[in-house]
């Protein structure tokens, strides 16, 4: 794999075999092999981020590598210096990948065809956001075993989420069924969907996933008044108690608390909301690895890791 | 040891465990054991900080640690996050101890609370600063290898200094006796000891702490004339010839120079300033040990420490 | 060496050794020696950069350094800490080096005087910037093999250049030409090297380097009409026509792209910009090391390394 900017683009096999991989790294479970040089890595992030930044940076040192740690707010890009030429020049001194946030959509993608290193989306803008798709999956896997029918029903700020539309597409790949469900102003008529009713849905879905509501990138800014939304389109108590048995709750954090979850579910029993935190080190372990081994893996063949993680295992 | 959040709580016996352990790490006496999977410590600093954050950082490096480097200003704390959900964060992602400085007084005890790993405080508001108070410990210990009767005079912004809350009821629970001195308005009339007149203190102090004025605590901004400061309530050079022989300035630092202190005097023989920044990635490593290590010590038997200090003198 | 402060004050033979060393280090020839304690730099950087910061950062990490990242702006500079003091502070807590950059000229040596441990110039000012320089110097020696005769011409921000002046000295120590070309209000007087008209120089010189307009350190602000820039005192393409067949085109970076350089040109085949970043890692190794190893070498003896870097070859 040479890059990682995008889900829509991966296969079912490629899919579940960055799954399975997150799921050994997990469990300690990865053969080791000597790395005599250590790797740099650099995280680039041109947006605010603490989840996604620190996860990968505990990702990075896990598997032993160097991690260069650029900020936009005191770099040459307060020079004018672009995007592109940022990313060169990090090339040049030594990296080895390119971790890069960036609040326009398509940013990445570009830089990862104009750049001989491996680049990893961390988010860019409204367009994908694929280490926080594959955590995601990596949740339901890990609860459920398998994407067979398996039903999704994502809520919220649908228009503005890349994490909805990475997880949309990957999911749809993978067999499971999606359900969208949103304010009618902030439906994505792009995304080929079914929008379905909050409270029919929560009643049959496996996951309930909420999506953050990303004022950030409304162009028109509304003032929401928090307890209409959580009544209207939120995870209220009542609607919880209407869930499956089984049925568990995500959202990729941070929650605006008693606005798109009741404050006191967001540690309640079926939340999975800091498993998914947990696993996000996992599965960026193992999309690291995936884009800096030397050899192509032949999917589904015995796989064997170049790196040495630091820690076996995280728990 | 589970956090380290206030030095009012510690008894004699823990508090001279510290501080012995800190000088044993000082002279690189500690006996080592490998550690083979690194331990993640992050850093949360939510108030600006050079001295005590990077103390942190060289103490952390030095038993081995992983350092995780947390920036308010490019974090999702601009998104809303709340610091528990910050912390609670880290701990998900695999930090094993966190270090937190934080404006508001208690917030640090509050999320100690409700955090399953070490949590351990680098300053609260106007509340402790339980480590530079070791530190500042640790540097009397050196100095006079004994806490009985030693007279430490305190002087200053008293009222809103975290230093000399922590300071004083250590050396208290410690057997020394402490004195203050402040301006009229910035006396702490919580704290019970004794308030003396500064010209009478000096003479017969053991040891002259100068605190710096905590401006950005103050609810009135006041303007200080700083010759007219330094000559009422700071060290002149006259102040300091009347010391005794033996006796030595300490300060937290930074210095507001010809203020607390006159400039001339603040790398003087007696002065122990940048010696007391030296001790503090000391104390630091001992109460980094102390935190993260299994089992607790049964405090006053032998002591066996579980990390490997990266460094074995720092000097 | 004790400091790296000025390309001005070294000597041939001190110039020569150390592109020599960065020759070594870039081949990975360098003798191997355990270093059983990790050393602790310190990265200084009162102003924004991105390329000489994170250059730094690699070559400290390759050398199996522990980097210390001071950021000013969220550091007690805010409550007023002076340079001296922030330095002193790391020196305090086991710095055994600090590389700094600052806007005032002269206060880089200015601090490598009052402190004990080497002090590296990584810019100070429209001063000095001597790892740049030493990368220039090592990236046309790598090209040519020798300074003998060797034409330079240097072009654009001349007065406002820290870059120019450190290469200028520095050239003309090794025995090279320099020549320098520029907006006539942008000429430093003084500088004694002949000012020539850019169309005759770019006919005839080894190396074109352009200079970034620093308009950071203009104290009249004007504006810049970039293609009109570009056309009189800029690489467009019709004069990198004219250059000789071997000539190299060089810039500290990062360029303004169609103002001092045709953005087409900036990776074309003469330009070495990137290569340059790649060198500026093995310069600063051979730098640090230098500054660092206990024992000074005899210069054209042979040369025994301290360090074990941590990465054999770069590439």
């Amino acid at each position: 794999m040479e890059n990682f900017v995008s889900m829509k683009s991966l296969s079912k096999s490629e899919l579940l075999h960055l799954i399975k991989r997150s799921d050994e790294v997990a469990n300690g479970t990865s053969q080791q092999q000597n790395q005599t040089k250590p790797l740099f890595v650099a995280n680039l992030f041109f947006e605010p981020s603490t989840r996604t930044k620190m996860s990968f940076e505990v990702a990075e040192k896990n598997l032993g590598m160097h991690v260069l740690d650029f900020h936009a707010e005191t770099s040459s890009t307060l020079k004018g210096e672009s995007v592109y030429d940022t990313a060169k020049t990090f090339e040049s001194i030594g990296a080895d990948a390119l971790v890069i946030r960036h609040p326009e959509k398509g940013q990445v993608s570009h830089i990862a065809e104009s750049i001989n290193i491996p680049v990893i989306n961390a988010g860019d803008g409204a367009g994908e956001h694929p280490t926080q798709s594959l955590l995601d999956l990596y949740t339901m896997y890990q609860e459920f075993g398998s994407f067979n029918d398996l039903d999704v029903l994502i809520v919220g700020d649908i228009a503005h989420s890349r994490v909805a539309k990475s997880n949309a597409y990957a999911l749809q790949t993978l067999g499971a069924n999606v359900y969208l469900s949103s304010k009618a102003d902030w439906q994505d008529e792009t995304l080929d969907f079914p929008y379905i009713d909050l409270d029919e849905g929560i009643k049959q879905c496996d996951v309930a996933m909420f999506l953050r509501i990303q004022l950030e990138r409304h162009e028109k800014k509304e003032s929401i008044e928090s307890t209409d939304y959580l009544k209207r389109y939120g995870l209220t108590v009542e609607r919880e108690r209407k869930m499956r048995k089984h049925a568990i709750i995500m959202h990729p954090a941070p929650v605006n608390r008693d606005v798109e979850i009741a404050s006191e579910l967001v540690e309640c029993k079926r939340s999975r909301i800091f498993k998914q935190m947990e696993n996000g080190v996992y599965t960026r372990m193992a999309v690291l690895e995936a884009c800096l081994k030397k050899e192509e893996p032949s999917y589904g063949t015995h796989y064997h890791t170049v790196f040495t993680p630091a820690r076996a295992s995280i728990s």
